[in-house]
C-alpha cells in the first residue's frame, strides 16, 4: 500500500477499495454533516445510517438523502435513544464508524462510555487523534491529544503511542516516526511526564507496536523541521519528518489544533480512538469539508484493521 | 502615540525618538548579533557596549564595528567576567538592555540572577515574552511564557499579566486585550490554573495595571479569530483581537513559539522581563533579523517606562 500523505490521497485510497463502510450517525440532521455524508456516499465508500430523534421532521431532510438508497433512516424517541441505538449498532459490530450530528457531545459520550451497553472495552483509553495537512509539510501530521485527556499518565501516554502507531500503519506508513514532545530535548524531574519518554521509546524500539520509530523528548521544531536540523547539525531519529506527535498535555494539544487552521492554512480532521470503532466528534462549528475529512480519517483507521 | 502593530512600525517608532539607548552585549562576537547591532546603530537608536572575553581576538571584529564611534569595546577576562561586567553596567542603570551574544545562556543568567550583584530585584518574576508578527493578523501578538516558567503559580501568572500589560502599553496600545488561555472556555478544578483566572480578570477590571482588558479562560481561536466569533455568535471582551496571550504552561508556550515561525510564516522576537532592564536571550540559531527584532522589542519595552 502506498502511504497516504494528504487528504486527496486519503479519498482516492478509500474510493479504490471498492466497498462501502457503515457509518452510524447520531442526530445527523444538520446541513454540514449531511453534506459530508452525501459526498462520501456519492464517492462510493460509505453507507450512512441516520439515527434521528422524533422531534425532527423527516420532511426537512434533503431529497438527495431520502431518495438515496444508500441512506438508511432510523427513527428514535429522543437524542438519548438515537445515541443508544447507534452505539448498539456499533457494539454488534455492524457499524464501522460512529459520527456525531446535531447532539450534545455529553449525550453521545454517555452512550459510548456506558459500562453495560457502551463500546469502550474495559481498560481501553479513549483519546483524540487529530490529523493536519499543512502547506509546506510533505505528509499528514497526526497528534494527540487535543480534546480528551488533560494530563496523560504514563500508562495513558503508552496507549496514545500505540494508537498513534496503529493509525499511521492504517494510513500505509510502514515505519511511522512518532515524537514525544517537550519544550526541551532532555528529560527532567521538573517535568515528570518526560521521565517515562525513554521507556516508551525503548518499548517501541523492541517492536512492541510493530515497526515504528518513537523518540523524545523532542521539541516541535526538531520534530517537524528537517531544514533546521540540517542547519544546526542536530541528529534525531525523527529527522524532522514526524508523522505523529504526542503532546505533553491537552493545553499544548488543543493549542496546536487551533493554531494550525487559523494561522498555518492547515486542513484539519479528528477522531476519538479507543472504542470498538472510531468516533467522529467534530464540533457544530466545523464545516462540511472538515466533517468529511474526519469521516475519511475515521474510516481509514477502521480499514487498516 | 500611535500603537505599534508590526515590526516595521516598531523600527520607525524607535528611529523617530531621536536618541540612542545603550545595549550591553555579553560576548557579542558572532556575526548575527553584530549584524543586528550594526543595523540598530546605523538607524540611530542604539549604542552597543560589547563585553568581549580575552580569548577572542579583537582583530576578528568587522571594521564597521571597530571603526564605528558608537560601538564601545570592553575587554574582559572570561565569559563569566564579561557577563558580570555587563550586568554591573545594567545594575548601575547605565544600560537600557542586556543582550546575549556567543555565551552559554546559563552563564549569562547566573550573572543576571546573582543575589548580590545581579539585576533581578527580590520578589520580581523573571519571565519570557515573545512577540509574533503574523500574516493575516492585524497586530503584534505577544505571549508568555515560552521559555522560563514551567507551570506558573497563580502569583507568577499575576506578574506575567502585569508585565504583559506593561509591554503592550510601551507599544502604545492604550487598552491592551489580554487572554488567559485554556483549552476550554470554562474554569474547572481539573485544571487548577484556571481557577484563578477570574480573580486576575477582576483585578485588571479594577484598574490595578492601568487600562487593560483581561479575560479568560478563553481558547486560542476565541482569542485571535474575530471572524469565527462573529460566525458562532460568541461574545468575548477580547473580541478575537488579542494583543497578548498568557499561556497555561511552558509546554503550550514553547509549542506556540515554534509552530508560528515554522508553519505560519511568523516573524518572531523575544525577551526576558523582570530584571532592571529587559534581557534579549535569543538562541545561537536565530538569524540576524530575529536578533534585531528582539533587540527592538527589548528597547521599546524600556522606552515605554
Amino acid at each position: 500500500m502506498q502511504p497516504v500523505l494528504n487528504f486527496a490521497a486519503l479519498t482516492a485510497s478509500l474510493k479504490a477499495k471498492g466497498r462501502r463502510w457503515r457509518v452510524a450517525v447520531v442526530c445527523g440532521t444538520d446541513r454540514a454533516t449531511l453534506e459530508a455524508l452525501m459526498r462520501g456516499t456519492a464517492e462510493g465508500f460509505i453507507e450512512p445510517w441516520l439515527f434521528i430523534p422524533e422531534n425532527f421532521n423527516l420532511k426537512n431532510l434533503p431529497g438527495e438523502v431520502t431518495a438515496n438508497p444508500f441512506f438508511h433512516i432510523i427513527p428514535a424517541d429522543s437524542d438519548e435513544a438515537a445515541a443508544r441505538a447507534a452505539v448498539a449498532m456499533a457494539r454488534r459490530g455492524e457499524a464501522d464508524l460512529l459520527m456525531k450530528g446535531l447532539i450534545h457531545t455529553d449525550t453521545l459520550l454517555r452512550a459510548v462510555l456506558n459500562k453495560e451497553e457502551g463500546i469502550l472495552p474495559r481498560g481501553r483509553l479513549l483519546t483524540h487523534i487529530a490529523a493536519a495537512e499543512l502547506p509546506g509539510y510533505p505528509r499528514l501530521l497526526f497528534f494527540s491529544d487535543a480534546a480528551v485527556i488533560p494530563y496523560p499518565t504514563h500508562e495513558q501516554r503508552v496507549q496514545q503511542v500505540a494508537y498513534m502507531i496503529e493509525t499511521c500503519h492504517a494510513f500505509g506508513i510502514e515505519e511511522p516516526r512518532i515524537a514525544l514532545i517537550h519544550c526541551a530535548e532532555t528529560a527532567s524531574e521538573k517535568f515528570p511526564h518526560t521521565m517515562g519518554y525513554a521507556e516508551i521509546a525503548d518499548r517501541a524500539a523492541r517492536g512492541e507496536w510493530g515497526r515504528a520509530i518513537v523518540s523524545g523528548p523532542l521539541d516541535f521544531r526538531t520534530s517537524c523541521d528537517a531544514a533546521a536540523l540540517a542547519t544546526k547539525g542536530i541528529s534525531s531519529p525523527i529527522a524532522g519528518s514526524a508523522d505523529g506527535l504526542i503532546l505533553p498535555d491537552i493545553e499544548a494539544g488543543n493549542l496546536l489544533y487551533k493554531v494550525l487552521p487559523l494561522f498555518a492554512g492547515a486542513k484539519m480532521a479528528g477522531m476519538l480512538k479507543g472504542p470498538q470503532c472510531p468516533v467522529v466528534l467534530s464540533s457544530r462549528a466545523d464545516d462540511a469539508e472538515t466533517k468529511y475529512r474526519s469521516l475519511c480519517v475515521g474510516i481509514m483507521n477502521k480499514v487498516g484493521k
